[in-house]
Parts: structure tokens; sequence; C-alpha cells
């Protein structure tokens, strides 16, 4: 679902480098590691690009999206290899809502006649183009709707986007927008735009970022072309993702559903996504000011930002379905420790081909499967259950595994240790993030890998492009916090199981995210020619699950998740203060009369309001938390787990397992109940990109100052539980 | 020349705010400054937007550019005119070396055959633009030349550019470049081509800086249309500006000449500017690589470098002669200190109708002669003598100003005490540049002129937009360094009199810079509608006149000069530091081969070299110098010249005359001795854009580490000097 290449630009930076000195293998000792290497020694072994090359091909041969023909043929497919290599296998189906276009028609009535064509044209070079039973371009969730008014540009369409309109005099109430794609998730635009009144949403692909302006476009290059659009989700998923109609609970036949009414998380208002070649005649249309600088795209026109004689009619109507999304659950028995659950999944369902999303990665996770399907054969039996999904439903609103994981949430959360997920991957630069009990783990696995053009360590090459991209020398490797955007999202913030999310990427020429280009014939070419990243990223997959299936103790550690929360406690206080400076320095220049005197007089220009001063916040609850776990990782740090027979490792393990559930809170978010990690969460109002300490975090954005005190609380108590769930785990080494 | 927008972008930012208590007037006591008030408001009083007006539509009605009927008329009309005010005015004729097209075509052989039009077509509503008889699209002193060779892109085409293309393992030699306008000025973009070894050279006006990227084109907007093209000259000015043949003298016709291909300062190559309709198919054609992102323009193509098959012929011929240049002189006699003279200068050439660029300067300071010369009639006359100049050829070379100072240069060291200069004005915020010395006078002017719009100080205007645009409240008034672009650069750099230039801008929609649609319409429409800041610039321009020719004493003052110059110190102290921390940082990126597994196989890229490391070197004798004139300046600051007798002012201002000159050295900076300010110069590789401390500065650059001793101690000598000249004038006034 989350195209690959954006995703560190979604990201946050994490604080902390600085990492422990780390034993050859976490949860290993000297012995088990030499036997654990040598088996992956074997796994690697066993791997086979031609397989990668045949199941990518056939299962992007048509269309498989949820509730496809198509799709149910890719998940049987699935299930019968897992169940060949001697997994048990079934296919578990829930009933979420899905909707699908029956009308959708967008016409510019003035100053000039114009309707878009909504349609990807069929292209040389691309065998699948011609096909036309996929999906058209939509997005899910938009609710219907038959709507006319004045088209108003309003950049990506973000809360910040609208504060400037509001300078600008320029109000979108009963007026339909056009947002580009970018600047956030694309749920969010519709959601702000009629939280401001407007009446429908257009998003397009501005070649600025999408385009030709990117580089030569496909078919010549990989970049997107003039009449092909982004398909997409509009669910309100920071709010909950999965079924619309059973937030919570597991989409069966018999579930209690909401009226479709009353579902939160579906668009208020129309919403389409247009090629920028169906953009261009409308844009050039806007009258009104001139867009600011930073709002301007690639096109070769002034951008506008209107009202003005430019209206168009919007027409969308869906066909609302109970619908079968097929989950793959292919599960292999832990010889020692059969109750902990080693989960490792990936999506199979595309909006289209879905060659590159998620194929790529779907593929590639089969081969890890049947990699450790062969080692048994050698006699290997992994020590902890191994459970391999393959979701369905994923694109529309990570429906299969929200579904799965809402179902069988109290199992979950009694035996599942870690969940590890995968989506696309390309060529490139691994690409790692997740939950901090797992980084140490995570750099071990990068570092234990080959960059298969190189010929060195995933893990070095990852350090070398931030060393020439920064000119500052990386210390230890780290991983990025997760928001959302795959399947890792019900595990981790609604579950609290340990996660990582992972692939490679950064050296494709990737424009065709969600349309009807993302082909088997793109994807050689353009994304990882002859799939040695695909293979690649099954070592690193394979190597992860491996290691955990097999270690003595799971490797979740404590000290660099101290140390990372305890920069983003640094963060939050720090954007407090920089809060208050700042409104206090605008209220002082509001008060001078300069920003009157600074504008030229024949433009409108409305000072932004002045807001009340920022109060002085009590972080002490939160320092005191983080004072306190440090304390406790520091005696967890000094503790020997090398040793333990295996009746104490498993009671370790015990602790270990439920650690990061401690930093649930059963209340959830404000707001958004259903997302309960107090550490990392999706932004409410940027989508997949990720808030860390997200509570307090919001609430200091949204200047919310009790709310903000009321959630350090919670983090700090969160922060407690799992210090004493540290302590638990240090007492059960002795 | 110089167009005003762009003028910010060129200038650094000055370090110094904060100035001394100033009285109310510089130069004036209580009583003199009360009745020069007085004078002021009689001469704003006599000031008329009519007079602008007609002048402005008359002066651009047909094509004036230098050695055109045209021109003469416009001279000679502005002769008649400020004789029958009362001047003593002659026509002074210089004849410099000049060059007309004779051929100009450009094509396109490969893949494709296209013709570039190179013609700028009527336009609606605009009267002149049907006239044909002007100057078409080149550039003057482009060499002649006949070349056919394959096009590479070099973005701006500036040093880092070609450094860029090395990295990529492109070579530009015997191929031929397109760069584009910006990023340095235009003349700059032929030299360096011609250093790297290309053979011809086109400069295009992207729309991203200079189109409908910008804003809405001519004649819907302001802005650049597609096959409008920037007129220019390519002489090597920061080298020696004025007539090529003869450097250093006046182009007198008996002046001794050089042969032409002796002139250092015309093109190695040939050059030739176009359109961005006239671009877009040859950009659209290069091959190779897609252009790094910082080189994309907003042509709705990818970009790519080349080269490939794109192969273009360039074939130009110019007539060359040497062509009168007619500058009217006119002159009021001081009745106290007829010796002292005041200096007030702008062109009146134009490329084609030049109503902006200079007009819109040019007749307001003839309102300003006019003003002045009202005065008289009612008793009043100036203690110091007035010079109004307007210079011909400033386009092409600053022509007319530069043979005229260089003609003058005893009679104008020994008596000119000020320079003032305009170019181009327009709607906005008031820029002022030039010497520190006049940085309180400056101030002071622009506190007693009002904004037209909002009726407060242009002075309180322009403060309220650094205030809103930084949001830090700005302390005292400073004025920009200057570099090059119109006629101060003689009087400044050659000659060393203290020297401003200034001009009202900010709030135009000025897309038709050095172009056919340059005109009375375009001006009265996006420029400046009804001349309301060209009356305010003479409101300015005629206050430091009065000011300049009436003070009891000369309002130089070293108090601002000093804190500047210390802040120049520090910056090129701290260019040495970083260069030297960045050349260590790199030679240890790139010892450690992460530049190679940071890259994308596929792509080539060739890591820049290791530099030598960057010695320490001896800034002392520059920080001594400075702890001597701040020493001087201390004294100075306490000594009182509010009651000096004739005798006695007179004798100071003999000092204060000279004070400018001591920052000259005679050698003149490194590999151009013509320009002989140890502070201000053009930046030989920016062109316009100003160098403080230059020989300095451009050694650090350019890692020459003994030059920057050499100039650090001609600098400290320099500064010496000045503070001798300080003390001489604190000694005048016990």
């Amino acid at each position: 679902m989350l195209p690959r290449p954006l995703l560190s630009l979604l990201l946050t930076a994490t604080l902390v480098s600085a990492q422990s000195a780390a034993p050859a293998l976490a949860g290993f000792n000297a012995t088990t590691a030499a036997k654990e290497f040598d088996l992956e020694k074997q796994f690697d072994g066993t791997l086979s690009r031609q397989n990668l090359d045949r199941w990518l091909k056939d299962f992007s041969s048509r269309p498989h999206h949820i509730g496809s023909p198509g799709g149910k043929i890719v998940a049987e497919k699935i299930a019968a290899l897992l169940k060949s290599w001697g997994y048990e296998t079934e296919i578990e189906t829930f009933y979420p809502l899905f909707s699908t276009p029956k009308t959708r028609l967008l016409e510019m009535t003035s100053p000039e006649r114009f309707t878009a064509r909504l349609v990807e044209p069929p292209v040389e070079g691309d065998a699948t183009s011609t096909q036309t039973d996929g999906l058209p371009v939509y997005n899910a969730y938009s609710t219907d709707g038959d709507v006319t008014g004045q088209l108003v540009y309003v950049n990506y369409g973000v809360p910040a986007d609208y504060e400037r309109l509001e300078r600008m005099g320029i109000d979108v109430k009963g007026k339909i927008v056009i947002a580009r794609y970018f600047g956030s998730w694309r749920g969010i635009k519709p959601k702000v735009a009629a939280e401001h009144g407007a009446i429908g949403c257009l998003i397009y692909s501005d070649p600025k970022e999408d385009g030709y302006y990117v580089g030569d476009t496909y078919p010549k290059g990989g970049f997107r072309s003039p009449f092909s659009a982004q398909r997409g989700s509009v669910l309100d998923m920071p709010v909950y993702p999965g079924d619309p109609l059973t937030p919570g609970v597991g989409a069966t036949k018999e579930a209690k559903r909401l009226e479709r009414k009353e579902a939160q998380t579906i668009t208020r208002i129309p919403v389409l996504p247009i090629s920028y070649g169906d953009a261009e005649p409308l844009l050039r249309a806007l009258g009104g000011p001139v867009a600011p600088a930073e709002w301007r795209g690639a096109l070769p026109i002034t951008y506008h930002i209107g009202p003005g004689t430019a209206t168009v009619h919007l027409k969308l109507e869906f066909d609302w379905k109970l619908t079968p999304a097929y989950d793959v659950i292919a599960r292999m028995k832990g010889a020692e420790r059969p109750g902990e659950w080693i989960v490792r999944g990936n999506h199979h369902d595309g909006w289209v081909f879905g060659a590159t999303d998620p194929l790529s990665g779907t593929v590639e996770m089969l081969e890890e499967a049947r990699g450790i399907a062969e080692l048994t054969k050698q006699g290997w039996r992994p020590k902890r259950s191994i459970v391999f999904c393959a979701w369905d439903g994923e694109e529309p609103a990570l429906l299969g595994s929200t579904e799965w994981a809402e179902q069988h949430a109290s199992e979950l959360q009694q035996h599942a240790a870690v969940y590890i997920n995968t989506d696309s991957t390309g060529r490139g630069f691994v690409d790692i993030g997740g939950s901090h009990s797992l980084e140490l783990f995570a750099g071990q696995a990068a570092r234990d890998v080959q960059d298969p053009t190189y010929k060195v360590s995933a893990l070095e090459r990852v350090q070398a492009a931030e060393y020439a991209r920064t000119g500052t020398k990386p210390g230890e490797f780290t991983i990025d916090p997760l928001g959302s955007g795959s399947d890792f999202t019900p595990f981790l913030q609604h579950l609290g199981i340990a996660t990582l999310n992972f692939g490679f990427g950064g050296e494709e020429d990737y424009g065709v995210y969600h349309s009807n280009y993302d082909s088997y014939d793109h994807h050689v070419k353009f994304e990882d020619p002859d799939l040695q990243y695909a293979l690649t990223t099954a070592q690193l997959g394979g190597r992860m699950v491996l290691r955990l299936a097999n270690a003595d103790v799971l490797p979740l550690r404590f000290e660099n998740l101290s140390k990372t929360v305890a920069g983003y406690a640094k963060e939050v206080t720090k954007l407090t203060d920089e809060e208050r400076e700042k409104t206090a320095n605008y209220a002082a220049l509001a008060a001078s009369g300069a920003l009157r005197l600074a504008a030229d007089s024949r433009k409108t220009s409305i000072p932004a309001p002045v807001k009340p001063p920022v109060p002085f916040i009590n972080f002490a609850p939160l320092q005191n938390a983080l004072a306190k776990l440090q304390t406790s990782v520091d005696a967890w740090s000094k503790a020997d787990t090398s040793s333990l027979d295996s009746a104490r490792a498993m009671a370790l393990d015990a602790i270990l397992i439920k650690a990061e559930q401690s930093l649930l809170d059963e209340r959830g978010l404000p707001s958004r109940p259903w997302f309960k990690h107090m550490l990392y969460a999706p932004g409410l109002y940027t989508g997949y990109g990720v808030k860390t300490l997200p509570g307090i975090r919001e609430a200091i954005e949204q200047r919310n100052w009790p709310e903000a005190e009321i959630q350090i609380g919670r983090v700090a108590n969160a922060l407690g539980a799992l210090a004493a769930e540290v302590d638990k785990a240090t007492a059960a080494t002795h």
C-alpha cells in the first residue's frame, strides 16, 4: 500500500544512534549462534530467483484486488504452495464492506466544457495494460455524491494550506477542491476539505512529484505518464483501519455491524483521483490569485487558486458490498515452545496487477516460507512456532490483517512474540522500521545479508549512503518508528506486539504506484530488473524469522528503546518551547503593525490570528518515568541470559512477549480508542506519517494543553509498566 | 541594466545593524537642519507626476539604444530640458566599440530539424511592440562564430555546475552548452563555458524563474511570454567595464586603442540568448542522464543533460563599430564650495524601448533636476556644486559612465564628494546600497520620505517588511554593499568616490527585462501604475542631493563602516575555517569508500577529488588594522562638527572627500587591476553579485592561500590609511 520511496519522506528521523555493546547475535550464546549461522547458510542455498520470477509473472497476470476472481485465484495458489511445502494452511475469510465504482463523472461546465477521461490507456511494451477488467481509477470509501461547484486549488490539502487560504481571504465552503498528492496520506485531503465545508474533492498527481519532472515517463522511463492516476483508499484509517462496519472485532459473517451511515471512517464528501492529463485543463481554467511559490507544481501553467469561473460537476456512485477477504494462514509448529509464535506477513491483493505493490514482497515471503520448509527436510525444526500470513484487502484498509488481528486478539497477545511485515520491495538500500526493542536485532540481521550489487553487507551499504548524504559518519544502526501504510498497524498499534517492517528501495524508477501500469513488465524494467534485491529481501526476512524462531531467549532488548523514547521526550518538550516562543514573537509582530506595511496593498492579505500564549507544561512525570526506565534497563543490561536452562528461558520469554503490551493504554489515543500504543501512531492529520508519543505530540500540535498533561501522565504510566516488566525480566535471569 | 527584483538575490546580507546615536541630520546642526527640512518641503511641492508620465511616454516611444537615432534624440531632449532649467549643460561624446548583429542563426540539425525564431512578436495592447527597428535579441560583445556541436545543458553555467557535470562524467569540450539565466550574471556563463572548452553558448530564460511559473505572462500578466528573450551584455565586466578597447582611459576620438582581438573582455565563444519558446524543442531533444533536481526548470519536459543526438548549429556575425555615446552632463555651481561636487547619475539608453529600464529612473532624476532648479528661482543656491549626468551605453558595458569617469578621473578624485546613482525604479520598498560611510545618511533620507501607499516613511515600511519576513525586529537601517550592474561601478570601485545606489521595488510584475516589451504600456500596467513610486524616488533622490549639497560638513561617517568591515572580516575567517573542516570531512568520507557504496551502480558517479588540507591563515594584520580603525572612529565619534566655521568645515570636507579613496589599492585586485576598491567588487564568477573584501574572499574561494595572505596585508594597509584619514578628520575638528 505504501510506496517505499515515499516512506523516508514520511518518517520522522530517530534521534538516538548509540547502542550498547552487542553480543554477536541477540538471543543466542556463542554456541547456539554458530549453529544458527550454519543454518542460515543452508537457508540461503535453498533460495531461487526463478521462483520469484515465475510467481511474480503469474500472480500479476490479471487484476487481483479484493473481491475479484483473480484475487481469489492468487489466494488459492498461495495456499496450495504453502500446503505443498508442509505448512498447516487455511484460508480464513472475513466479510468487510468494500466499495467499487458504478458511476464516475467529472466535467468542467465553465468557462469551457471539458470531460475528464479517467481512463489509463494501453501502453506499448506493457502486456497487461490492455486488460480492461481491473478496478478503474477511484478512491475506495469515498461517499456517493453528485455535486457542482466552483473549483479551488488547495495545494496538498493539509490544515496548514487552509490557514494560508484564509490569509488570502479564500473560503472553500460550498466549493469543490482540487488537491495534489503528497504532503500527506491521501485520506487526509477529503477529510480536511470536508472539515472546511467543501462539497467535493479531486486529488491529482502533479508531474512535479509524480511525473515528467521526476524522470522520463512510462514506457520510455519508469515515471508517471500523463493519463495515469493513483487509486487508493480514503478511509479515515488514522481513526481505525479495517472494516468500517466492525471496528475492534473481526468481520466474520455473524459479526454485529454498524449501519454504513454510522461508520466514522467513510468520507463525508465525494472524492476522485485524477491524472495530470485530466487535471491540467481544470487548473489552467482557475482564476483568483496566483498560488504561492511552494504551491506550484510542474504543469506548464501559472498556478492560480480560484475560485472564479471554473466550475466542475462531480458525480460518483459506488457499489457498497460485504466482500470476502481471503487471508492465507500457514503454520509450522515449534518443537520446543509451540506457544510462542513468530508471525510473518505480506498482503497479496493489488489495486490492479500489483506487480511491485505488493507482489514483489509477497513472492519473496513465499520463497522464505519455501526455504524454511526445505530446512525441515534436513531434520531441523524451529524452537518456536512460525505463522506465515498472506493478507487480502490491504489496499482498501488493511482489511485482512486488521480483521484477523481483531478476531484473534487475545490469543495473539498471549502467543505472538513478534510480527514481521513486508510490502513491496525494490532495488537499493535496506529500510527497517518498528519497535525499538527490536532495533539491535534488526541491525544484526541487516549486517548479515549481502547487498547483491556491491557484495558488502546491507547494513554497511545503507550506512555508507547516510554518511555520503549527511557527511557525518553514522553511529550504530537505527530503525524508524512506524506510522501506518501497511499490515503492521493492527499488530503493533492495536495489540502491542513487537513489530518490524522492512524492505529494500531507493534506486527504483517507481512512477506507477496504484496505477494500471504497476505490472510485471514495469517491475522487471524499472524496479528490480533481475529480482536480485527481492532475493536479498528473502534472505533478510528468512533470517529474521529463523533467528526469532530459534533464539535461546527472544531477542527483545530495552536499551535502545529507553534511549529513543528519551529522545522523543526531548522533542516534545522542545516543540512546546518553540511553540511558546513562536506564539509570543508572532503576537509582538502582529501588534507592531508591520504585517500591514509589509503587504502589497493590491492583494488580499489577512494576518493570521494571534493565538493565546503557550503555558508551561508539566513534563516531570514523563521525565521521572524515563529515569526509572533507564535504571531498570541498566540492571537488565547486566543480566546474563546466555546460559539459562530451557524452563527459565521460557519463563523469561513469557515476560518479554508481554513487554511491548505494557506500552498500550486501554483507553487508546484521544478521539481514536482503537490506537492503543503510547509510543507510535499514524498522525491524525498526516495519515501514514508517524507521530511518536502521539497523544502528547498531537495535543501540543493542537494546542490542547490540558490534554497534553493528561497524555504525559498516560505515557508515564505506560513507561512505568514497561519498567516493571523489565525488572521482572531481569529478576527472571537470576 | 540590473533588474531591481533580482538585486536582493545577488547581494550578500550585511552583518551589522547597530548604529551609533544619530543626530537629526548628519552634516547639519539643529539650525541648519531646520532650514534644510523647510527647503525639502518646498522641493517636494515642485514635483509633478505629469512630467514623469510625459517624458516616460515620449522617451520610450522609439528604440533608444546606444548608436540609434532614437538614442541621440533622447540625449538631446534631456540636454535641452536641463539647459532650459538653467544648468550648464553639455553632451560629452565618447567612441567605444559596440557590436550589433548582422547574422543570427540557431538551428537544431539532429534528432530533428528546428530553427529558432529569435523574434519577439507584437502583442495586443502594447503599442510599441509592432516597431521592428530596435535591436533584436542578442548578446553584445559575443564574438563572431559559426559552430556546430552536440548540445549539453549546464544549468546556470557557473563553476559549481561544471563540477557537478564532471561527477556525472560529462565533458563539454567541443560542445555547445545551453545555460539558463539566473544563478549568476549572464556574462559569467559564456566565460565559464569557454574555460571548460565549449565552442558555443546559448542562454535561455526558463519559465521557472522568468515566465509562467512566476505569474501570468504578458499581456495577461506582467511576466515573460514564451517568445520573449533577454538581451544583454556578455562583456567580461568583472575584469573591467567600459569600452573594451580603452581600459582605464576615456574612449575619446584620439584615444589609443587595443586591437579587438587583444581585448580581454570580449567573449571567446559565440553566445546567443533565446526565449523558452525557442529553448523547449532543444531541451526536449537532449539525451543523457536526467538533470539533478536543482537543475530542473518549469518546462513540461524531463530535463536531461545530454550530450546525445541533439546537435545544434549556431552562426553569429556582428557589426563591430566605434559608436558615439552621448553623455549629458549638467552642472549647477555651488555658491560656497564650488570645488566640491555632488554627482548624480542615471543612464538614458535602453535595449529597446526601455520604459522601466532605465527610463523610470531617468525621468525621475530629470524631475529632481527640475525641482532643484525651481528652488533657485526662490533665491536658494547650493553650497556645493551639483552635477547631473544622463549616461549613454550603460546597457552594453556601463560605457558612458565608465569612459567619463576614466576621462575625468583626476578631477573627480579631487572634487567629487559623493556619487548618487539610480537605474530603473518600481513599486514597493526602498532599496539602498553603497559605501557604508553613507549608511547613516541613507537611513535618514529614507526616514524622511513617505511611502505613497501607506503614508508612513519609506524606512518604516522597508523595516516592517524585514520584520514580517524574518520575525526579528530589525535594528538600525543597513545598506547593502554594491557589486555591479549599473553606473556606480567606475565611481566607487575604480575611483573610490563614496557612492549610493537606490530605487524602489518588490511589488512589480516585472517579466520584460531587456525585452521588446519593456514598454510604456507594460510599465504603467505592471510596474508602477500611477508613477507614485517614481515620484517618491524623486523625493528621495532630490533630498539626498540637496542634503549633500547643503550640509555644513559632508555627512560621511565612519562608525558603520568600521563595524560592517569587522563583520566582513569575521565572515572570511569563518569561511576559511568552514572550508578547512569541509575539506577534512570530505577527505575522510572519500577515504571511507562510502561514496562508492552510496551510488547507484547503473549511473556514472565520479567522486569529487580530495583537495589538499586548508592551512591556518594569518588574519592578524586585518584584525589589528580593524582594532586601530575602531580606535580612530571612537575618537571621531566624540568630535563636535556642529559649529565649525566655514573655512574649517571646508578643510574637514577636503579630508572627508579623500577618505573613501584611502580604501583603494593602486595595484587593484588580482587579475583585474581596474578594480581598486579593497572592500567592494563584483565577483569574478558572480558578475553583479558583490564580493566584500574581494581580494581576500576570492583568494579563499579559489584556495589560493598565499594570495589570501597578500590580500589580507593590502586590506590591512587600506584600513590603516583610512584610520589615518579619520584621525586627520578628528584633528580638523579641534
